[in-house]
């Protein structure tokens, strides 16, 4: 699909994230303003609360952009979704005769604040990255017991930890908790030593399913309104020590850091492309109609407090071994009704070499090898360093992008219990 | 606490669930009307929205019962909770002056519709239960690997799935879901053969939590509004197969069947009691300034369809190993924000004897031991069966209890993707 032309000419820049085939969904606020849902074109954001209630976006007989969020359109379902984009973008293409109109409504992105986009109903963390399996398992139980019998059968999953889903922006507080020293007796309870980020993509359920009522892969994916960057913020030594038997818990609570723009999955339909290769045969409920991956360059970014940046990951979407429709359909097998706004996470992105690993665990083997930072060197977290995941798929001569998805660490609290 | 006496001859039973020291709130309608917030009564229901609506309880400046679930009142915080039960107990103690007023606000129990009473914020299934960790660790790893070694020092628990919380009566459908058969060299998709119940008690948190606060024991118990009694509906051959390396995810989706009251923290505070000794010492975040464990009686029935009742399993929630406000203090440590409306689960309330196991997969040791029933055997769950849970807190010639939580399985769906 080739670039869509609009009357904004930033929209139109090899460079931006936003070009008139992406028109991601955010919630904007500027100044002490209330909270609008907003689009990104370009440098600006369109306010498609104002819009709509000036007469511009025409979706059903009541407002579905009143609220603060974009939880009323995603339970809209499919139709009301594209309806909104072909009506955003004749109102954002060149030649628009309603550009005067349009321009009314459009605030310049500096200077915006981007607030959490929509109301997250659940969160479930999949674990559909083969080589991250491969490399977590390898370092937690040994290369012989590195891939669970059962990951080439389904998309394992686990239920992750909503209320503390935040948006990029937001400042991450090194976590305390139980955690057993290596070679001590005993565990104690300290702030984390060894915190980590994990490079994720989301997907967020816009229609919601029955209970009892598993949903097919075509049905799945209709259901998925868009997607996310997620960075799944994972205290190692914590985790370590607490997740046999149940899986992972307070390790994962303290904060998932989400980029501030919902891409709607219609926007990355031209990027889908077939996954990894399968070394078993999926059960018939799992095999997608068509490619289902999604080509997308995907990088991590640290930089220490007052530092130089540095790349220290590059990876694709490609490499995870299940799509997020398989995924969905899995979630569902049990009759789990899927609600409007539960968040799922694809699992860490990491391809075939070192430097393409998505998390810092991985990177620096366990805290045993540390990498190359501009002006250092790092195993995992240290307080000041911040993280920012980066992804888009690449058009011909455009680029559909998600924004920064960041977050400083900041020092654990001294004493936890200080009130 | 002797028994308060109420006007309501059936509220001084001594084999009601609902003395007027009990108190639960629940969701009632009768016939087509709206949903409304009741408070049980001996054999009647007070509608308390009617009532507030009417000017019998004053709460706030704005109504907290207006919606048809509990949330608001819940996020009033501890006070608002102590002024209504003191309000009530006023309304209905023996030689009340507004007997006349209040009594047009009840509605009898029988015929009455109940329905799930809060809206579930987020769903975390703790694991609290010494005998019931070491049975399933048993089955699942061996008797070497029995109890994780964590588990003597926090409570472990793991995130669920909170959309599939429904209230007692609703009908389970048995799930389909990949497993594999013994001996089978791949999964299948099917129906669970090895469909199970977990006997477990309910906390409610009411008041919230700040992100990136840990609270104390002191500050969770005073953060938990009631209890319920909940059945974790629990599929063991989907579980046995899902379950490695990230905690049961499918295996416990289908449904957790709730009890229709919630009974307040504070009338079950006079039946506090010290839990399980401890065998290694506990880390000073996780110590009770006095005894958190409940003295709860509970039972399981299995009913089969057309069939006599039988009590397969009888036990006590002193058999934790873990209160709640431990497991909500060690819910936080990360910073994990709690909300109003996150469902606690005690894990499988197990006792040291046979006859006290809190599932069917310990009651016949993974189906190796079928139990005698009315009738007839069991290992797991068949088609028609009812599942009852009970409990009670025994006080001098009164008892409070919960209502039955109770749910009938029915079969699987034939083919789950016919449309």
């Amino acid at each position: 699909m080739p670039l869509l032309r609009s009357w904004l000419a930033s929209a139109n820049s090899p460079d931006t994230d936003f070009p008139l085939n992406a028109l991601p969904y955010g919630l904007v606020s500027t100044g002490d303003g209330p909270r609008r849902c907003g689009v990104a074109i370009g440098d600006m954001i369109l306010d498609a609360t104002g819009a709509e209630r000036a007469g511009l976006l025409r979706l059903a007989d009541s407002p579905l952009l009143a609220e603060p969020s974009w939880n009323a359109l995603m339970a809209a379902g499919p139709a009301t979704w594209a309806a909104l984009r072909t009506r955003l973008t004749a109102l954002l293409a060149e030649g628009s005769a309603e550009q005067p109109a349009v321009e009314r409504h459009l605030v310049p992105m500096a200077g915006a604040r981007l607030h959490l986009p929509f109301k997250v109903a659940g969160y479930t963390d999949f674990y559909a990255g083969r080589h991250h399996a491969e490399n977590v398992g390898t370092m937690f139980r040994g290369p012989e017991n590195a891939l669970p019998p059962n990951w080439l059968h389904m998309p394992i999953g686990y239920n992750g930890r909503a209320s503390s889903v935040v948006v990029s922006g937001t400042p991450v507080r090194r976590p305390w908790g139980q955690l057993k020293p290596p070679g001590a007796e005993a565990p104690v309870f300290a702030p984390s030593r060894r915190f980590d980020i994990e490079l994720e993509l989301g997907a967020i359920v816009g229609t919601p399913s029955r209970m009892g009522r598993p949903v097919t892969v075509a049905e799945a994916d209709a259901m998925i309104f868009g997607h996310v960057l997620l960075n799944d913020w994972s205290a190692r030594d914590i985790q370590a020590w607490e997740y046999q038997p149940l899986g992972p818990f307070q390790a994962k609570a303290t904060a998932t850091t989400l980029s501030p723009w919902i891409v709607p999955a219609e926007a990355l339909r031209p990027f889908r492309a077939p996954g990894q290769p399968r070394e078993v045969p999926l059960l018939p409920y799992l095999d997608e109609p068509e490619p289902m991956a999604l080509d997308l360059a995907l990088e991590v970014e640290l930089r220490p407090e007052g530092g130089t940046p540095t790349v220290i990951s590059r990876t694709n979407a490609r490499e995870l071994a299940y799509s997020f429709p398989q995924q969905l359909a899995h979630h569902t097998t049990s009759g789990c009704p899927m609600e409007t706004g539960d968040l799922l996470g694809s699992g860490t992105i990491s391809g075939p070499t070192r430097d393409s690993r998505g998390s810092l665990l991985e990177l620096s083997w366990g805290g045993k090898e540390p990498i190359p930072i501009e002006g250092g060197t790092r195993t995992f977290i240290e307080d000041g360093d911040t993280l920012t995941l980066r992804g888009h798929a690449q058009g011909d001569g455009y680029r559909i992008g998600f924004g920064d998805c960041t977050g400083q660490v900041v020092p654990a609290l001294s004493d936890p219990y200080a009130r």
